[in-house]
């Protein structure tokens, strides 16, 4: 093992999928509305390229979504702020409510993680990990084109107030699991400087 | 809820990004080489910018990497070679220990995830998911840049056959849990055409 000596990065310094990765942020405020040039269709678009295109264990393709405006996405995150009763917790899912134009709500379907851990029993202690993980890249490329576009976005975790069959669509299956929402609208306000902790890579040769 | 009539995604069509996501494939055979103008620290710089800036759950950047090319990438692979008795599931290892030039080791800081559970209580059922989910954005996204660079990648799942102190390096801490491998050299070899199964996005408004 010997100490690697740098040389250069010029050919990735200016890869705009590298800068696109690096540039995207968590939008928080948003207007309901598109970016001009931008319709609802390139967000269905996006979001079904990123879930058919994502790599998956066993090219399984594990991932689903579902894309709402309009009043369903009120009627969902309306559900959300009136299931958290603290006041200082309900600001931020009534600003998705009211600011954000739509919501994508990405999903795991456990039958085909049944089936992988079935059809490759060694493998099948991290089968659910390895679900998680394509749709993680699976929401985050759809996040990162859209930021690259000028749609701004927020991630979000609130399935747990999700789950009122009177307010999801009564056709979505019940061995889809969700795991995530993107939140999505014009840009009101710039992001924060992001606080950066540690981020270890190391290099041997 | 009302059916959604398609109108166009024109902005969508040609955003380099997403075209870089659909691009992306496993490239299964290579050669120990960099493609011209690409460097060693070319690599790290694409893994260290994708570790950093990949979104976690509470900003935790729970992700850690680690690079290696030459005898240590060699000494690895051939330990997996050695681990596998069955003489038709050696093929790919030994095909990547001689033909790759270097692989990318990524990990999940078991630490973060601890202190997020502590510090999140009521979210530490999904804390390793949400670790898994960004591990696997940041991976996915490195892989993505690398083929838009023409880098030729491939992933593997081979952790278990790795944890030889003897031969991965020994200041990797212990509490690191090694999660995917990128393998990584110049295309040798067009890739098959990819099955695409049932990939569902459903729209509402």
């Amino acid at each position: 093992m010997t100490k690697h000596s740098p040389t250069s990065h010029e050919a990735s310094a200016s890869n705009p999928v590298l800068e696109a990765i690096v540039a995207r942020r968590s939008i928080h405020y948003l207007k309901p509305e598109l970016p001009e040039g931008v319709t609802f269709d390139d967000i269905y678009h996006i979001v079904q390229e990123c879930v058919k295109h994502t790599p998956t264990s066993f090219n399984s393709q594990v991932n689903r979504a579902f894309i709402v405006r309009g009043a369903l996405h009120y009627k969902i995150w309306d559900q959300v702020v009136n299931k958290i009763k603290e006041p200082e917790y309900r600001a931020r899912p009534l600003r998705i409510r009211d600011g954000a134009y739509g919501s994508i709500f990405f999903y795991v379907d456990e039958n085909v993680t049944e089936r992988n851990k079935v059809e490759h029993p060694e493998w099948a202690p991290v089968c659910e990990a390895y679900a998680d993980q394509a749709m993680g890249a699976a929401s985050i490329a759809a996040w990162t084109v859209m930021h690259n576009m000028g749609i701004g976005c927020n991630m979000q975790h609130y399935g747990k107030y999700m789950h009122d069959p009177n307010v999801l669509p009564e056709d979505i299956p019940s061995h889809w699991t969700m795991k995530c929402q993107l939140v999505f609208g014009v840009p009101d306000k710039d992001p924060n400087e992001k606080k950066f902790i540690e981020n270890i890579v190391k290099v041997y040769e």
